[in-house]
């Protein structure tokens, strides 16, 4: 059984009535719910719990962490990024929505600035599949359409993602890379584009399917860290 | 004209005879001369000296940073780290060589442990050619057989080269990724592996032709970073 | 239930008793039989059969063809290879096993001579694992070692794989991209180096828990090939 | 000097008093004309000269063969594909144009089917720069307009590029990779997008720097294929 964290900063959630009306559980809450519909074990964390609700004990249980973030990056403790990040690097499966696109995490998992253009003005959405082979593709037609969403625009500073998945045309103009897989370590990053808060994107039976196929994508093979450092020689070596 | 900066930690040249009496210019002074002599703009800057010779100005007219370093990744302050990353996003090319996979800089733009396995027993090393299309093995044979070499050995904990140029065999039973170019932001990276300081492996000439080529590769393009943030849209976006 | 095809040309076998000695029911019963072991439906297919066994029925039934050939790689008609070289496209997963790189089908699907260097020896071959994040590795330590295999050395002319996951060092001084993910249209191809007909390398546990892994990762998602050729357009298109 | 050969169907032309008007020499002549102000040494070739103009002696002058075709991909003899995708792996940079997609040497070299969507409705195309650290790209801004195009459109049947360059919006709701490098064997391919006969995007001074930069990218490097075949050891193999 894949055991799943839903991270969400849970800001917009307390401020904005729009929002609590949408997600009236959160955004993490709606998330976990088409999880558990799918079988998955799945926990819950937010930002205000203590230690952002990340603890060692949580996160060594974690299969795959979601994470959904906005206004509050700066407001995650360092130590807890630092233990996210290394719980990647061993293994952790790691989905990065929307905006955690700025998240400390992402940001120093990529080593990149991560920035994008952005707009706030009801752009039609549409997310064209570009890898058909793709597991995290599956049960998607040729694109996913979203009536309406934020604009994220290229270029985003990103590396060359390890696997390019989805790409999305903006009725205002742009495109993006909106579904990227990056192996880093033992562990695998999915980072999927939708999902501003304003919007009921999460409740889309598309996307979540697409989150389902990418927890089950990036869970972690069960393996040791690689031995590193000094290591004795596997053959002779001749003097010189 | 392309301006070469090239750094060198310079501490095992203080403290141990036999590098310096391999390397009695510094294994900078050794890089410096080889690219001067290829009609290369270069200049040098050490760990000791202040601001690690890394000024603002330095680093403004840098359009190629080489990188060597071992004993005192720690003493390089986090501010130049920082000021070192964000030139390279912003599109200077960055060289990082032998044990400088362990410099914060190369783990920041990385993002991940840079680890590997390693022995100090006179390996013989033999670096073949995986892309023999890339310009940077250009001049360079089937592989470049060292005698002499420390060995690392995989697994060498990086994102997947955005391009693999070389792969080493060692002696002693093991095999590395030691010819890796990577792409963040503006800037290119290229990792090359070879240059244990107890070797004379700077002044081997294919060595050398592959540094040289490399510089020619990294150099920036002249274009300023992309625009970010708030983008105004470039079509009519429907009223919904 | 995942239906596996295992392709042999089962010609050496007919001619070598070395190998018949290894292999009394061919390279092909031997893949068989740990495959079924695993619990996968498995059928087998030669290249003296009719159609050499690749009817367009069993194509169509067949989610994972695995090919080993080698001396008759010209006596597999023309007709057959472009039939499997569709159904790779449609999503069909191929697994490409040793001196397969030279196959028709792997040749066409590959683009580039897939040629290499190699040598009967009794090489010691190392297999590294390059990627721990990736599932075909699960199980599988730092390498796999054999003692004696033929040697396939570098410059190995294939398109840099979208996935490296294995590299092999051999003790007569090369190495090999040994283990490689290609997806081309819906579907996707492992190539897996070892495995000379004059060892008993499909029987090494390590080797089989490999290629069960791989049948797992290349079998094909259930989507049709994506919609080609004219297109209406999905927004109104301005009068110019 | 590098050679380039601009090698154009010329059957458009030939019909189409609308494309005549806008490439009274050709689409090669207008091509041609361009990179010899580049300062490059420019011939032409086209379809219905004698081996297509693609002599052995033009080819193996050529270091970088440009391609145009659309309406007569099977007119092209099978042979003469042969010897320029023999050409291309030998080393020769190859820049395929817009319809020379569905070339018989574009989808030898690709493996794949090379498919897309298409649509001849005067789209506006907008070609956005996804890796602002590429030479190719070099003194383009973020994106390229062209007022009116064919839109081609995802998924188009190619294995992922080495190297993405460019990504098209259209107005009609698609998106499409417009600009790939690929490697294969010594040679290197670009892939660039825009190009439909009826519009004069070659007249473009952006559409004119890319292909010049795509020139200098893909030249060859000076360097023989690898050696293939039978190998001696490099090293000492154990008895066992």
């Amino acid at each position: 059984m894949t055991n799943v964290t839903v991270w969400n900063e849970n800001r917009h959630e307390q401020k904005n009535p729009l929002v609590s009306e949408i997600y009236p559980n959160g955004i993490h809450g709606a998330i976990a719910q088409f999880l558990k519909a799918a079988d998955l074990d799945v926990m819950t964390a937010t930002l205000d719990e203590p230690k952002h609700g990340l603890t060692e004990e949580v996160l060594q249980k974690t299969d795959v962490l979601i994470w959904w973030g906005h206004l509050a990056h700066d407001e995650v403790q360092d130590e807890i990024v630092e233990k996210v990040k290394q719980r990647v690097l061993d293994g952790m499966g790691l989905i990065v929505l929307h905006s955690g696109h700025f998240s400390k995490v992402f940001k120093q998992l990529m080593g990149t600035s991560c920035d994008l253009k952005w707009r706030e003005a009801d752009d039609r959405e549409r997310i064209w599949v570009i890898d058909p082979s793709h597991p995290i593709a599956d049960g998607i037609g040729e694109y996913i359409e979203l009536e309406k969403e934020e604009m994220y625009g290229e270029h985003f500073d990103i590396p060359a993602p390890d696997e390019l998945i989805f790409t999305s045309w903006f009725e205002g103009g742009e495109v993006f890379r909106s579904g990227c897989v990056f192996k880093r370590g033992n562990g695998r990053i999915f980072y999927f584009r939708p999902g501003h808060e304003t919007y009921p994107t999460y409740h889309n039976e598309q996307v979540q399917t697409v989150i389902k196929n990418a927890v089950n994508y990036v869970k972690p093979v069960q393996r040791k860290r690689p031995v590193y450092g000094n290591a004795q020689p596997l053959e002779v070596i001749a003097k010189k």
